[in-house]
């Protein structure tokens, strides 16, 4: 049962905060007083020989104090105590230690021979162990806030997200879930940091088993264990997407980066193709990575590739079809009763295209026109999903609005529908009126158009498993 | 002096609106609504033959009752009328029409037909003419606010913007510059529409002589004079930067898209070679339009191309490095004495790179730390420009932010500072806090990278002047 490595990660009966501090500013009381206000409902033991209370809570001087087994242990203490420290969790045999305490094989050769020590000391005694060098984890289902990064609220949701940085786990998390599209809702989040034990294939295997999550999406500088990762990939895009990030090539990758870009380029390549072969979406911005999860959690499967583009802006269309340039995705042909329903609403002279450009539907003051227009898209046989293209008008009637919508995915449930919607002053409005209806909206046509090819690049790898060797390149890369 | 073709539509002493309306919703409502309360100090006279008073003002049955000769004319009348107005406006020689009636060469062939007996006309009497199928034009200097689109409030600034379509025209305008640089200003803005007349040579050559502008920015799905652009630009470049943006291939290009991409993307290939070739500034997506030209109205001119980057997450300088690659930067190498000032404020253990992740400097509490390494970095004799990464911190105090940036501004003049901030819920409150600097913040390192990108090219492309022949395809192309 390998999903089960992570349980006492993600859902431990009790945790340790080795480290737990009551002074403000440090990581060690940020990290329980997230603990603590998070609402975790397990018991919770601050470990501190220097100080009595912390938050308010008895503290213990050391683990061997702790009452009972622990599940998990936080380690946030300075790198000399770290040995020290696990050989006390190896003797209350603790099943799980997260390590935050930074400084071991990402700052050199001394730093690295001390990771190896740990490791053994881990591996000797059968501890589970993230890190070194993690921000921690947060675990939605059971309000497991174990972050040392302040963060105000948490949005759940259905994706499980794991990056070798603490760059999703936290206050950043919570930023970076209102970019360009919507709230992105996690179920867990883990930062891998050093990958000790706890790497990225296991992260898949346990999300992948996960209830709690649908979709899967890692942010990763370099593969720990590439090709296990594809491996397990290829089983679990059966039923769950999974989405990587890859960026950077290591710390001296990206040193090297600026003398060696060309080799790293072709590398890079390589990755790119062997992630493509079992089925993997890539995504190659933050902005991607949040959007194409976003859509992938949120929208039905299409049945094709035929994409519809009803726009109020004809650059904008313009520019949505210059990217599906290279993609799977296909402009659909609309059916002659679709161009007739469209055509209704527009001056006799325009031609209907596909894109539809409806602004002059709009500016007629036809109220209804363009609820009726996206409505005889989607109803269309040769239309799979749509994409709409709107104007951020500030006077909006956003009830209507957010009615129509509704009734479009009431009405259509089988087919994707996303949302371009640019700028700017009344934004805000526009998405909190639509989001109660988990309505993709993405503030440029390329991102809305990459959210939808994951979307169709995931429904045709489902349930084609790659039986094919690896690449030769791939082989050595990975 | 042919910087003066575009005289008359942007600075007139007196303009016709035909086809003025009081019927809210109409486009002859709006743009005139918006003349009139745009606060344009000329005179304004609308024509309506059906109604007495337009907002309040007297109407004129036709332009050929206007009690004196107008500069410019706005006709918004149904294709079918168009050429008995022109007549009126040659008899009354009025100088430069603006035609935002639809309908013509953009739908087809007999629209086509129509639309040369226009141009015909045109010539024959002397009369310039922006359109058809404009929304209009806006001019800051003077509050000409000429669009038919409804907007709140219009930032003027530094930036001459024009566009075949009616995107950056009116409301829209104002909601992009708001996306994820902070609102972009504009000098004059320009839709294009059908070129029969004025088109993208004659605004970069107006805009290159135009005092209230700096950087000019140019929208266009296809080129009308390809090669004399390239000629213009090859000039005007030496005092003013030039960026493009080149989506589609023409309505039919679009069309084919599907069926003829690898012809299409190879003939994309020749339009940025040669753009590149004469040294314009090429924009592949909306938001790095609005976020290089930001760029260049706002940044000094950088001596070199050495990037210091800053970062407070290790994973987004990695990301900025990444983006690099394939650019004209370089990441700099930090002095000795550089690399000791950051040394001062991360654990020992940590070596001090570029990007020189700071993180821990912060998180060990040092609040002065940040600023004195930037500091650092930008008194740095190997460094031209600096990519500072920062976190959206909710609770930051904005105040000293603002003051730290306008001292590092101050004391390093002659070195671009610009900012990655992504999310989120507080980065509206960051983003007024850093407003009155001009200090560009972008919501992706590859964005950011991409402006400064941008500064560099165009300070190089400056001086190097282009004598070589257009490579030959595109000859053909262009």
């Amino acid at each position: 049962m390998p999903h089960r490595t992570l349980r006492p990660f993600f859902a431990p009966r009790s945790i340790a905060v080795v480290g737990a501090s009551s002074t403000r500013g440090k990581a060690g009381y940020f990290l329980f007083r997230n603990l603590l206000e998070g609402g975790y409902q397990g018991r919770l033991y601050p470990i501190n020989p220097g100080s009595k209370r912390v938050l308010g809570c008895r503290t213990y001087s050391s683990i061997r104090d702790v009452p009972e087994r622990v599940d998990l242990a936080f380690l946030i203490v300075s790198g000399a105590h770290v040995m020290q420290v696990l050989q006390d969790c190896a003797n209350r045999r603790v099943k799980a230690v997260t390590i935050v305490t930074a400084g071991f094989a990402e700052v050199g050769e001394e730093g690295r021979a001390r990771q190896m020590e740990i490791a053994a000391l881990l591996r000797d005694n059968g501890i589970r162990a993230v890190g070194p060098n993690s921000v921690g984890l947060v675990s939605a289902p059971n309000n497991l806030m174990g972050s040392f990064v302040p963060f105000p609220r948490w949005p759940a949701g259905r994706v499980a997200i794991a990056a070798q940085t603490g760059i999703f786990t936290g206050a950043f998390a919570d930023q970076m879930s209102v970019r360009s599209t919507q709230r992105l809702g996690f179920s867990r989040s883990l930062c891998l940091g050093n990958s000790i034990d706890i790497d990225e294939v296991d992260f898949i295997e346990y999300a992948g088993a996960d209830p709690h999550t649908d979709v899967i999406a890692v942010h990763l500088e370099s593969f720990k264990r590439g090709r296990a990762f594809l491996s397990a990939a290829n089983r679990i895009k059966r039923t769950k997407p999974i989405v990587v990030m890859k960026t950077g090539r290591t710390e001296a990758g990206a040193r090297a980066a600026a003398s060696h870009s060309g080799a790293l380029a072709a590398r890079d390549r390589v990755v790119d193709a062997a992630l493509r072969q079992y089925g993997v979406v890539r995504a190659k911005t933050l902005d991607d990575f949040i959007g194409i999860s976003q859509a992938l959690a949120w929208l039905p499967r299409p049945a094709g590739s035929r994409v519809g583009v009803v726009t109020l802006s004809g650059a904008m269309g313009v520019m949505a079809v210059d990217e599906m340039e290279g993609t799977g995705l296909t402009l659909a042909s609309f059916a002659p009763e679709t161009v007739a329903a469209i055509a209704r609403y527009l001056p006799s002279w325009q031609p209907v295209r596909n894109p539809a450009d409806v602004w002059m539907a709009l500016s007629a003051g036809a109220e209804q026109a363009h609820a009726r227009i996206l409505d005889a898209v989607l109803a269309d046989r040769g239309v799979d999903m749509l994409l709409s293209i709107l104007l951020p008008i500030p006077n909006a009637d956003f009830a209507a609005v957010r009615k129509v919508f509704a009734r479009l995915q009431r009405e259509h449930r089988e087919k994707p529908i996303v949302l371009v919607l640019v700028g700017g002053l009344v934004k805000e409005r526009w998405l909190s009126a639509l989001e109660p209806l988990k309505l993709p909206v993405y503030s440029d046509p390329g991102a809305a158009v990459r959210a939808l090819e994951a979307v169709r690049f995931a429904v045709e790898h489902r349930t084609r498993i790659c039986a094919d060797p690896l690449l030769p390149q791939a082989e050595r890369v990975l």
